[in-house]
């Protein structure tokens, strides 16, 4: 019985740290869809003190004490038990959390919260100048960061850690050279061939009948609304205040009219995961995803595995034709189909197709880690970016804004975070192969505009396990094995584009 | 320089609670605004969360130790001095705080999020008793708090304290008694009246020119779109988070077709007095209204003495008239501002014109005591309420969504609260004669759409003081007396109405 009253105190130090996480997240999604202008130097304070008061908590003697009680006391349990596994995941967030004091938290919010804003007038300006002292201030934060923690093999593991526990820099640097490699000829061979013919898609989408369709897409996929709602956004993304509000954004693109449903779809796959978390784990540091490059494969899953399949179409197609008359009267399922799907190298990222977008992760990935070694200077980034650009895709960057100031992870302070997105294409692959192998039958239930047979082996294999598992063991539960294979991914690619 | 380490230490405390305030200001305004249905049960976590750690940065040793040294260190300063009234104000609020138990305000909040989504419930079957257990649990959560601090003259005195400092409960009786008379007669003599034609505002008014025109009052009021915003809700409010984010909602009302702007001037009313503090005051408890009841005398002041006068219509009677085409064209101003003053007793609060308003506070005033005193019991309010309104108005009330029910203040825990509302119509009225004494010429400007000189004159002797002064400070400031005077607002009303 004195393990249930330690867990209780815990969990109660854990419930009241995830509150304020929560009310973080839900301050910073107001910042980007509700508040006024005016309003960013003061929510910058409001943001600083809630992540403060996070991180004090987590870091409180009051823990350390009862987590050294707490390890002893669930030795004798099942070492897969939640318990178990609980006081593990928090213990190491603990260990790692304290040797970051509280005033570099602060520092580090309220420096984030000022580049944010430095970042939206640099992209107005197209000019990388004005972002370049608060990057320069929180790439200096980062390796602050760094400093606290004994060294790593390299110290951008340190940073990566945060967003999968125990990858590192060496098993990207293998990964990354191995995709550049494969992927770059695949997509030297498909950007080679002709485009078909897409004028159908110039023509007027109205915006509102976008969104209607995302809304009917959504639904299909088992998106709650009960517990979530769509707004528009500059920037699609998907967040949570706990596991009963799983907000997404959505972009309508002038002259993309499937971009809205395709980023819908995305964020849509990471609501999925996170409305698919044990309800049990509400108020706890599982209520989360396995790693960022995990919830990453969920969204990949659903845009690309999912909604740019035939299979997909052969349900959406029709309604889509009857959404806008006259748009696709005299345009075959096929035609339509090889639009949506013709690779193009776009400056973008978050426009860039399945094809081409580990490219523009690979590029960010080399950026950071001379950055992080000091091999490059802030300063130097534009040329940089614009120099890698036209290695790995051909292209020619025109200003800072299609460039180097196009994403805004930076400007949030996170270096590390990219690798996710190439890892969680990677991911997909493999769980997409892992389901198909154990119900051929799902691709026909795509056809048939049902989803359910997808959504509940992800829920049951991935979905309901939150953050109790790292990456390596989810893919081990659903793949069989621990590893990160790229072979299925290239495969889907070449399949598809070769 | 001891003064300035203290008061230094003793603003970022007040910082970091003031940020905290503001962040549960956001989880509410999210709560009524944009909330999923399915996250009210996390949300109420969340805000006892946030409450809880305000509470606890309120009354900290730390905080008890600054404010020991500060209170010797501010004695040589001019008390009228910023560095003073913030010390006293703080120690005030410090040793009422310190009465609190951190516990009792985690239940408290916890409470108040569930009998919050209990009312929402109960209004929608109109049935008393699904709302009745919760409202007693916040009753006897509030004679718990009353009974952490030495008795007052009254029990309800303790209550007032937190919305008007030094307000009495012998004090209010004395002036709803006066009121009760006084104005009961001038009701009397209004509703006897014949009625004159408001069949023009039967006709359809679309709730989007509503709201296009409540756009335009309030910019140019002065209400600043810079830092704030306006949103639909059904119970419209105004809130802050901090000074640069002063939102408001308004309400359209089926069949009312100038409900929407009169509540959107009322809103900006008190939009304006937040919007006008010293943004010095930021993060500190200066940033806040003097009262409740002078925030609300803000409010009424605008939307009676302003938004219903001939001077106002005279501007707006040809806008309105070209925004809603065929609706008032053979309408004469005066017969449009007859209908829009047309005294009528309404059960409901909110939609009660000037004239009948106060009556409805003296109601609840009156039931608020009975339950406070325990001469009351919770299950008997309903019939109280009905035979309340029978004597006071004549109202027969159709059910409790139309009676008991139809406040949210109760539900959120809030017993003192309603008399601020009469209180401020009393001020509205004693600073609106101070106002023109001074610049007789603001109704000339308010028939010239020009509200400057009145904005600024409220601005100077009400706004920019935020907290710093109490109701009977500020009153002494503008008209030159601290005393409550009931006769200008029950003049106004007799030159107007008999």
């Amino acid at each position: 019985m004195a393990v249930s009253n330690n867990m209780k105190q815990l969990k109660e130090i854990l419930g009241i740290a995830a509150d304020l996480n929560a009310a973080s997240a839900l301050l910073d999604w107001d910042m980007r869809i509700c508040m006024p202008p005016g309003a960013m130097e003061s929510r910058s304070f409001l943001l600083a003190t809630l992540e403060e008061a996070e991180h004090e908590k987590m870091t409180s003697r009051k823990l350390g004490t009862i987590l050294r009680k707490l390890e002893r006391e669930v030795e004798h349990l099942d070492p897969d038990s939640d318990e178990y596994r609980l006081v593990k995941k928090v213990k190491r967030n603990y260990d790692r959390n304290v040797m970051t004091p509280s005033a570099w938290v602060r520092r580090n919010a309220q420096a984030v919260a000022h580049a944010d804003a430095a970042w939206e007038k640099a992209r107005a300006a197209a000019d990388f100048r004005i972002f370049a002292p608060h990057l320069r201030k929180l790439l200096d934060l980062k390796l602050e960061y760094v400093s606290f923690f004994k060294p790593a093999e390299h110290p951008y593991d340190i940073l990566l850690d945060r967003f999968d526990e125990g990858m590192t820099c060496s098993a990207l640097n293998r990964l990354f050279h191995y995709l550049k490699k494969e992927q770059g000829a695949i997509i030297r061979e498909a950007l080679a061939k002709e485009k078909p013919d897409d004028s159908f898609l110039k023509q007027k989408y109205p915006a509102s009948k976008q969104l209607a369709l995302t809304r009917r897409v959504l639904t299909r996929m088992g998106y709650d609304w009960n517990c979530g709602r769509q707004d528009r956004s500059v920037h699609p993304f998907t967040t949570s205040f706990g596991l009963y509000d799983v907000r997404i954004t959505t972009k309508v693109v002038e002259g993309s009219p499937f971009s809205a449903l395709f980023s819908s779809i995305h964020e849509g796959g990471h609501a999925l995961y996170e409305q698919g978390i044990d309800k049990n784990y509400a108020r706890t540091p599982f209520a989360d995803g396995a790693s960022f490059s995990v919830h990453e494969s969920q969204s990949r899953l659903w845009e690309n595995l999912v909604g740019r399949s035939p299979e997909f179409w052969v349900y959406w197609f029709p309604v889509v034709r009857k959404m806008f008359p006259g748009n696709l009267e005299h345009v075959s399922p096929d035609e339509f189909l090889a639009a949506l799907n013709t690779p193009e190298a776009s400056p973008i990222r978050t426009e860039a197709d399945e094809l081409t977008y580990n490219m523009h992760i690979i590029l960010r990935f080399e950026l950071e880690k001379s950055l992080i070694e000091g091999k490059m200077k802030v300063a130097d980034l534009p040329d940089a970016w614009n120099a890698g650009m036209k290695e790995l895709l051909g292209i020619e960057v025109r200003n800072d804004t299609e460039g180097v100031l196009q994403d805004i992870h930076w400007a949030m302070g996170e270096f590390g975070y990219f690798p996710s997105y190439a890892l969680g294409n990677v991911i997909s692959a493999q769980l997409w192969n892992a389901a198909l192998k154990q119900i051929p039958s799902i691709p026909e239930s795509i056809a048939h505009g049902e989803y359910a047979p997808l959504r509940e082996w992800l829920r049951s294999h991935v979905h309901v396990f939150g953050a109790k598992y790292n990456t390596a063991e989810i893919l081990t539960r659903a793949t069989g094995s621990p590893e990160l294979e790229p072979e299925p991914y290239l495969n889907l690619l070449k399949k598809k584009y070769c």
